[in-house]
């Protein structure tokens, strides 16, 4: 058959997803399928079962990583790679991740039922705790496997409610005996939604991004005075709230200060004791810093450090600062960068060529090999709500775009 | 027997506040015995059984107070009243509210046992919900029992679990037969710890405040756009958690900016949906504002409401504002006032006249008879903590002024 004519079938990848969305499906449209949890165990059920239907070999590794393999006709070539992950966070959408592992999913079914060799295996991977809400930081299990991030650093992570990660891999049934450790592979390509206004806004339809912003996170610990605030003269009280919050404020101006090229978010707060006529004596919140340029983004947060020590000092709140975590920009391989935004062109979709603001697994492949993403349209540019939403027709454009990428890369010398 | 010579016994008085501490004792010394949850009921249980060895005629109304009755030489003529609550704050303190509670109790005993008779009947009362961090507002029961607030209003605030106070009323086998209503009363006094700085700074035993600060209580509530932090640009964010951090600070300067005899506070705040990279889309804070000024509390409020809704319009954060609660300033008896510096004089202590910056229960039973109330101090000014502290010696020395103002009181023609 002449390759160049082969396309996924966009219905049936609308069903798929479709299928996903009610494994945790919220009264407004959304997912909540937070990783490690009874949802997130049926999506993987579900996910394995249709691995199995087109003769995948099914690995699982010690993070619950799933590896789904097709054999090449020159099977000791290192595989071409494509996936993300079937979590999501808590009230998202249902196209963040699972686009990219059902959008691999079709692709596969697509060569099974045409009965497609190619020269190189090629592998759909579903990795564990993408989002890093249930247990921070993010890409946890990609990380591990690319030899970035401990296993038993993984393992030992907490929820709010003090659960470990580690036991709750093994309490859904998902801790596999395949190590976590990385293996030869030829490319890597992940496919999925946007998460911002650009494409949208330049009414494209496939974006390719030269590469991932760096993460940078931090956690703030304020400790106050608490007292009845009727009694407590508003002299000389300590008061960690008030303290937070020109902290927040220093954080959201400090893009501008920086002349711009970085965004800065206090996503996450936490107050005690949190009652309404209590003067609050404890305050933890989040930062997250993000910018192309890595020496720029940690400028960034030595001015900010300073600002939030002296604030903590001025306010009688003694603070700690935990420097959470901190993930590199990745730049993509732009061999492979420039065949999505070829591919697209071939197959008649508009592109454009852009940098991705949010974190993915593809920031740790990156590491282990050459990589890319594909992107489609976010509706309104948002995400990680319930109202995040894709046109089922860019749904199949990105796939396509997909299928002839890895295709491509499959038959490499 | 010359009752001017009759005391209480201190070390009674402490074993019984020391036997209601253990009920919701929390690792850190302080006790948390939210209103009509397990504790609460369990400190109710014993409190009647000590009411009943006393002989004391207990009544429990359709709020849950509980009255303890000890009959008069002319029984027929209004009760002289005292009590205060058993319940706390989440990790509270061992004396706010109990001290009231067990000082009175410490008073009717030692009447029983010296056989004293009085010409008015006396009442001991604890009533439920003082504190209203459970259930908002506070001092909810005595404001039903005083006419000022609507039983079936106080039956359906709800905890934040959405757990209703009057199913809770009922669960907990609290919910009595008597109409919550007021009768003719001829006297009330509280005991209670200060809760603020004064009496320790100036070294003094028993205060006596003229009155009680009004208090003010209002809900904000925010909606922001939420979105994934990273490709989201600055520009255009619509961030509630910035927009809250504004306002709090808006609320911490407005006692300044009135130029004093007012305190403003922000104690609690959620945030939604609190995850360290979505922008929050949600944030409901309190706000708390107290002063001996009505007009001038209404008014600090009216310039801070327009400021948060300039705030909100700038950032595009719609805002609602709920005027939740408010409780006017309550100036005590002057007559009650006096005689409690004077009984202090009388025992050997010394004292203070003062304000209270605390709401008690003491403000509603001011609507409905003479009030007055009896301070002791608070070491380091602290209360509403797990290390909320008095001086046994200075519990006695209250109770013993608690005595003398209610025999005095009792015998009044």
């Amino acid at each position: 058959m002449d390759l160049s004519k082969l396309r996924i079938n966009g219905a049936r990848l609308r069903t798929s997803l479709e299928e996903m969305a009610k494994i945790g499906a919220t009264p407004n449209g959304g997912v909540q399928r937070l990783t490690l949890s009874d949802e997130d165990k049926r999506a993987r059920d579900l996910f394995v079962k249709w691995l199995k239907e087109i003769d995948l070999a099914v690995t699982i590794d010690e993070m619950g990583n799933i590896f789904g393999r097709r054999p090449g006709t020159e099977d000791n070539l290192p595989p071409v790679m494509s996936g993300s992950h079937v979590d999501s966070q808590p009230k998202g959408g249902r196209f963040d991740g699972i686009l990219g592992v059902m959008g691999a999913l079709e692709v596969m079914r697509t060569l099974h039922e045409n009965k497609v060799k190619t020269r190189h295996p090629m592998m759909i991977v579903d990795w564990t705790n993408e989002e890093g809400s249930r247990f921070a930081p993010a890409m946890v299990s990609s990380g591990v496997w690319a030899g970035v991030l401990e296993r038993d650093y993984a393992y030992g992570r907490t929820d709010i409610n003090g659960k470990k990660f580690g036991e709750e891999l093994v309490r859904i049934g998902y801790k596999g005996p395949a190590p976590a450790a990385k293996w030869p592979v030829h490319a890597y390509y992940e496919y999925h939604i946007e998460q911002g206004p650009m494409l949208e806004g330049q009414k494209k339809t496939i974006g390719a991004p030269k590469g991932i912003l760096c993460l940078h996170w931090y956690d703030i610990y304020l400790t106050g005075e608490a007292n009845q605030v009727g009694p407590t003269p508003m002299e000389g009280r300590h008061d960690a709230l008030c303290a937070a919050a020109e902290m927040i404020l220093a954080t959201n101006r400090l893009p501008d200060r920086m002349g711009g090229n970085i965004v800065a978010t206090v996503g996450e707060i936490q107050n005690k004791p949190n009652s309404r006529n209590i003067i609050p004596d404890g305050v933890h919140f989040t930062v997250d810093i993000r910018s192309w340029d890595d020496d720029h983004a940690i400028k960034a947060w030595e001015h900010l450090k300073i600002d939030l020590q002296e604030i903590a000092a001025r306010r009688g709140t003694p603070i700690r600062i935990d420097e959470t975590w901190r993930c590199p920009h990745a730049p993509f391989a732009e061999r492979l960068v420039q065949r999505v935004l070829d591919t697209a062109g071939e197959l008649g979709y508009s592109s454009l060529h852009m940098v991705s603001g949010a974190g993915h697994d593809a920031s740790y492949m990156n590491q282990v090999c050459p990589t890319a993403m594909i992107f489609v349209p976010s509706i309104g540019g948002r995400s990680h709500v319930e109202v995040e939403n894709t046109a089922w027709s860019d749904c199949e454009a990105g796939a396509n775009v997909l299928l002839h990428c890895l295709l491509k890369t499959a038959d490499e010398h």
